[in-house]
């Protein structure tokens, strides 16, 4: 457990795309700047959406150009088609990020068409990527049940994640997008999957609606998996379960790992004045039990 | 992992003694009735010490009277000291609870004398409840952290422990109480206290204040462990940072092992009907994750 573990810190887009509040972009970039002074140094930052669909995510351009300025950072945009891909390189994007889902019933809803559909989208978007020189992360969601087909079958998730791969992805983040996974299940899906695509390059998007994200996290370091998604502050609800819990949190996983001798390069009293500060624009107390406790201590 | 997993809920007791409000008996009875109604079979109702100390406990004796008739469960308190002792055995008390802590720093702050005579203290109780027929648990705290000391080292812990188990005590319940541990630390401490005491008579009572609660009773399930105490709602906050979570959340724990494959008998529906109950009456929303989940789905 002792090598190196990466946290990929999705709150500026994972998490705000989910609140409802939308942020100006001045604030988003502020966020950012202080996630970066935290210690974070890879961060998803924005997403090539239309605006009518995600308000939150508008002027992401305004946003990545603004803080791309950190020699040896990564900031992901998401990128949905062609046309957002445009947009990001124009933006000068490095390294974007594409995404299906493990389950036909999420694929219909969230983007209205089959999962085999939606990775033909990303075909070109994937190539002319890899022709700019610009890195293409994969996502797929519902990797450990979906809110309209319940059950995924790990095989589902091991095809699409091997598509994602053998496009050129250089990593795919395995999404837990309603947070029903428990440890031995996220387990035996790596286990699964990792028999297709190396471990070392399988990222963990594990959200904690049941509380369960932590867990399924050690099961899955212990299972050789080495790369977090999380979310500064739990950022971002459950839009299946609205009121309850979104991405768990970085300042929880960032506890776990250094706790178990893991060195994250955080600083975590930047990173939870980081939370603190975006929790107030949203007019809400962070969900994290780290950010609770920490304050809870500083109030005395 | 397939075996039997015991839970022992303290909600009714190291929950509510660690809540501001105090709650009424008939409450408190109403709300023990609710998680027997759930399916919890161990139940830790109440505490005999003095009601000037710990007013919330008042009147444990009318609430074990209560609710001790249904056959095959098992209804425990807490007992400081003989004084204690003589009302728990007159209330028909037939498991007792007896504490000590792992750290100096907090037997000294917490009842005033060092680890070693809070021990010699309850040598009499132990003596006499064997030859009344009474059982012992004993709870060591501050196992994985301790307010005062900092850091607690292992072998202090299996020290105590080994004191309770050769005393009598039928399982002795290792406490995170400030709730620092995260998944090695726990796994290495079960791992040594095992040594010296049989794993299956090891409880794991871990507090979530920072977030690692189920992460760290997943370690310990791997490692062997096989009891469980947690509390309905994840009731109790910490009197060490207050406004931060308590004892993990029975809903999160059953999630879990349901997850898991291990049945444990609990009807979910029910054991969040009991917590959104007691959460009423504190005038607050349940902190379990689950509970919050199973809420907003169920507004829809």
């Amino acid at each position: 457990m002792s090598d190196q573990v990466r946290i990929v810190e999705v709150g500026p887009r994972d998490g705000l795309q989910n609140e409802k509040t939308p942020v100006s972009a001045e604030t988003r970039i502020a966020f950012i700047e202080n996630l970066v002074k935290a210690g974070l140094h890879t961060i998803e930052v924005g997403s090539f959406v239309s605006p009518k669909a995600i308000p939150q995510m508008v002027n992401s351009d305004q946003v990545l150009r603004a803080v791309d300025h950190h020699p040896g950072y990564e900031f992901h945009v998401l990128v949905p088609n062609e046309k957002g891909y445009e947009a990001a390189k124009a933006a000068g994007a490095k390294v974007i990020a594409v995404f299906a889902s493990a389950s036909e019933g999420f694929s219909r809803a969230n983007i209205n068409c089959t999962v085999a559909e939606s990775i033909q989208r990303f075909v070109p978007v994937i190539e002319r990527a890899r022709a700019d020189g610009i890195k293409v992360r994969g996502y797929v969601s519902c990797v450990l049940g979906c809110p309209y087909d319940g059950e995924v079958k790990p095989s589902a998730v091991v095809d699409v994640t091997k598509k994602l791969w053998d496009l050129g992805c250089y990593e795919v983040s395995l999404g837990d997008t309603i947070g029903v996974g428990t440890p031995s299940k996220a387990r035996q899906l790596l286990r699964a999957v990792a028999a297709e695509v190396p471990m070392r390059n399988l990222g963990m998007h594990f959200h904690d609606t049941y509380g369960q994200a932590l867990a399924n996290l050690y099961a899955g370091l212990e299972e050789g998996a080495r790369v977090i998604d999380s979310a500064a502050g739990g950022l971002g609800g459950c839009p299946y379960a609205p009121g309850a819990t979104g991405n768990v949190a970085t300042e929880d996983v960032v506890y776990m790992l250094e706790g178990m001798g893991v060195a994250t390069g955080v600083d975590m009293k930047q990173l939870v004045a980081a939370t603190n500060d975006i929790a107030k624009v949203l007019g809400k107390s962070p969900v994290s039990r780290v950010a609770s406790a920490l304050n809870a201590k500083a109030r005395g």
